[in-house]
């Protein structure tokens, strides 16, 4: 028997097994909020969610676009969009409106969620149906305006298919999701993601990370990075218990660990420190830190210093789980789980291997090219860059996805006695100009497209250096017209006026002439070397 | 980007991962054993097995059987055979000649592959090839005769396909194995499970019993029983190391638990019995227990009583997950582990709900036909039984499996202070006339076919009673014909002549008729009763 392996499974595990279980604990105290609710009103609500995109016109493969960070209502959104068969497109937040634009232009989108705090970036963009997320003017798509006990369904989506679609099965090979990544062009592509990649992206994660129905998750990893990772549909499928954290705030994370017995999150290196810091005042002030032995944290988007690594795991006593991947892989590659073997090894050693990307999943194929640069095979590499068939040709040519990483293996030694021979992947390069900031990618090109429209600038190249907090940062270094005059400040304001501010160079070094080669080509590397000397690798 | 699901991705994560990680520690002192290898020689030797086939000439799709206990040799074939295209067929090594024969004719093996225990079982069977697993016969094929470095392989399957066959990618579709299984009819009926059924059981089952690379698994579990549900796979792709145990010994078991850091097994109610036998040995003799608060016993196959599930939990602390499904099903349908809520039961409750089939595996549909029959929808149904489509329609009517099997749900109620609202498949009776004893399936059928071959015999009822050891044990109640005498013994020993002996009835009753309906059908559920008496369940 074949089923298609879509989204839509998780919900309707999580409604067959756990309807009275606690979904979803939503940020209190902000506009939207669904409070607690439960995996029969989760699901409630996510039909209610179909049923309203339905009328107002979106048809089976219409994309809904969300601009929202964490919220239970972009959780509902995760399968009232996608698991009834309409294609969710998940926009940064922190995007400046003319971003928004593009991206909701470029997908097509046919209606736009907005969350409460997103409402005046998003005006006036040309969209059939703007709708804000704040339990008023999306009362009735979401089911607020239904009396509680209404607002449950413990009814599969398998059993009960929306009106008139019947017969249109939701295929393992359609489209779930649409997420633009900033890559080696100026503009977002949109890498679309079919529920098969999805749906085996999130199972391969949940096993390799050990999800399991113990666990109670709390989402700081915002939900619009390649669909929270995967996570929101295993931990659905589990019948997991999601809190939502809405912004990164180290000591609120800690309080909320405590409270709601969060077992397992996830982020951008950021968040680790931000955790970090909130725990160094805590322990300044002689108060607890909750979670030790109990939590687990899976960290991938440049992996942190090992010495990060390490203070999260002897400090709070929490473990470390790095993974590797991108937009495109859905995210999945490689896993780095501490095995059995690492036991006896001293925290600066383990934190040291932890901060390897890891071992390639289950089912993940990898292969370094001749330069280096780590091609992998999978189920989780995406269908294609949406509208974009030449971009996808290049990124998938041979049949390999070309992640512009460029990579090495790791073999352990014998240890303990035996030989484990755990063969891990390290990245230690980027054949693309991404620099990847806080968990977000930004375009270099992009970024030096903004500052050549500057009148002062002549040359303008932009790095990512390395920075304790974020991994990297953006740099930019820049020489000016002759005559012209510009201090950094200028530039870095020119900037943040046109780009979401984390694209932003975080410092701009002037100087008399940029390397190139006899071609004229920009040698980015001899630039990016003086910042990443004495590291043995040169991204973060 | 599509892959083909296939069980070659379990050895290919191995031998990329932890090509020097112990594989597999075989049973020590019999012919044939492989001792303790590492993942690239298991790697090293299912290719050379792959080769061997090759040149035997079966082709792609060709099937190979195997008669043998658990063995190193058996995990071997399951990628030897299965991960380059071939179908095993495994073949449970109590049966009769006469039996294994049948099988081998049926699934039109060209080769047999055979422990040499069974070596006499299956002389003069009509097979092109048959090779005893003996590390003589069968050195070639298994790659015995080469150096000790020769034998490993770190190249994964798909960077080194066969000879001439480089082109011929395995397709998900494409059948993996044919598990023979005794049923409705006389004769077992060849369950076909395709790559992607064997796959995604692996990988699900995986997750729900949180297999990591970190277990030590002990193969108690026969490898024939529907490829020993899947566990080989899985353990396989998360490089775990595998010990085999050949023969069901609690004291031996024990043993192994403790010296080969065991965390995991599975087994049928009367490996637990067995266990729970020599441990109360061992306490009686002041002897410590191995394991506790470390190992997780994973059950099927009729579940044992909740006294013995109280006991395994609590005498060894050896947490208890049981999981429900048939061979039809790859078999996982449900699983049932303790959620965080049980957390304050006593153990006699907890054990009372831990002998419930359990919930719904991700990706599994379950609904209830009328009659209470179990019905299923998963990616785990199988493909239908081998040339057998009047069978295999009748198994699929309506686009459901039909179980046999009836059920109802049982709901948690709230506890701990919130609502787990746990829904559980609970069965509790079988529509097909199929007896489970020690975790293997007899048809009632066969065995009364056996007992009319006697001359002495005018009716026979074969049926399944409760029995502490077994979970339930075969008995015959039988009418003689006027004038004729047989004893109990002499029918069970005609039984024993013509039947594996786990078939054969453990008792036999001569009545004076059977009851049976106006039509002259007999009344099964009548004979069962009067033994099923003040139980909640008419199956064990």
């Amino acid at each position: 028997m074949r089923l298609p392996l879509t989204v839509a499974d998780f919900l309707d595990r999580a409604v067959q097994v756990y309807p009275e279980r606690t979904a979803l604990v939503d940020e209190p105290g902000v506009a939207g909020s669904l409070g607690r609710i439960t995996y029969a009103e989760l699901a409630g609500r996510a039909r209610c969610l179909a049923e309203g995109l339905q009328r107002l016109g979106v048809p089976r493969g219409g994309r809904v676009a969300i601009v929202s960070p964490n919220s239970g209502r972009f959780l509902t959104a995760f399968f009232g969009v996608s698991a009834y068969g309409r294609v969710l497109v998940p926009i940064n937040y922190r995007l400046q409106p003319e971003e928004i634009g593009y991206i909701v232009e470029h997908s097509g989108a046919e209606v736009l969620l907005v969350d409460p705090d997103q409402e005046s970036l998003t005006a006036g963009l040309p969209v059939r149906h703007r709708i804000v997320l704040d339990g008023q003017a999306d009362a009735e798509l979401f089911g607020d305006h239904l009396p509680p006990e209404q607002r449950r369904t413990t009814q599969p989506t398998w059993s009960a298919p929306l009106p008139g679609e019947e017969d249109a099965v939701v295929e393992e090979d359609d489209t779930c999701s649409i997420n633009y990544t900033s890559g080696t062009t100026a503009r977002p592509k949109g890498v679309q993601l079919t529920h098969r990649n999805c749906w085996l992206n999130a199972v391969v994660l949940g096993w390799h990370t050990q999800l399991s129905d113990r666990d109670r998750y709390l989402h700081t990893l915002p939900m619009f990075h390649c669909n929270g990772w995967g996570m929101p549909y295993g931990l659905t499928g589990m019948g997991c218990p999601q809190v939502v954290q809405r912004k990164v705030d180290g000591e609120q994370i800690l309080q909320r660990v405590e409270q709601e017995g969060v077992t397992l999150l996830s982020g951008a290196p950021a968040v680790v420190a931000a955790i970090l810091g909130a725990a160094a005042t805590r322990l300044e002030r002689g108060e607890a830190l909750p979670g030790r032995d109990r939590v687990r944290m899976v960290v991938a988007g440049a992996p942190p210093p090992s010495r990060v690594i390490e203070r999260l795991e002897t400090e709070l006593g929490w473990e470390f789980i790095q993974i590797y991947g991108l937009t495109e892989t859905s995210p999945l590659l490689t896993v780095n789980r501490a095995p059995a073997e690492w036991a006896g090894l001293d925290s600066a050693e383990r934190a040291r291997r932890l901060s390897r990307a890891g071992t390639p999943a289950v089912g993940v194929r990898l292969q370094l090219a001749p330069d280096g640069e780590v091609l992998a095979q999978a189920n989780h590499v995406f269908a294609g860059y949406w509208r974009q068939p030449e971009a996808s040709a290049e990124a998938l040519a041979g049949g390999w996805f070309h992640t512009g990483d460029g990579g090495h293996f790791e073999v352990d030694g014998p240890e303990n006695g035996q030989a484990a021979g755990r063969t891990s992947l390290v990245i230690s390069d980027r054949k693309k100009d991404v620099i990847i900031t806080g968990g977000e990618n930004v375009s270099s090109i992009e970024v030096e497209d903004c500052l050549y429209q500057h009148p002062a600038v002549a040359e303008a190249a932009v790095i990512g250096v390395p920075d304790e907090r974020w991994g990297e940062t953006v740099k930019a270094l820049v020489v000016l017209k002759e005559g012209a005059t510009a201090t950094p400040e200028d530039l870095i304001a020119h900037c943040r006026d046109r780009l979401a501010h984390f694209k932003c160079p975080t410092s701009v070094e002037l100087r008399e002439s940029l390397p190139r080669t006899a071609t004229g080509k920009l040698q980015k590397f001899k630039l990016r070397a003086e910042y990443w000397a004495g590291r043995d690798r040169l991204v973060n």
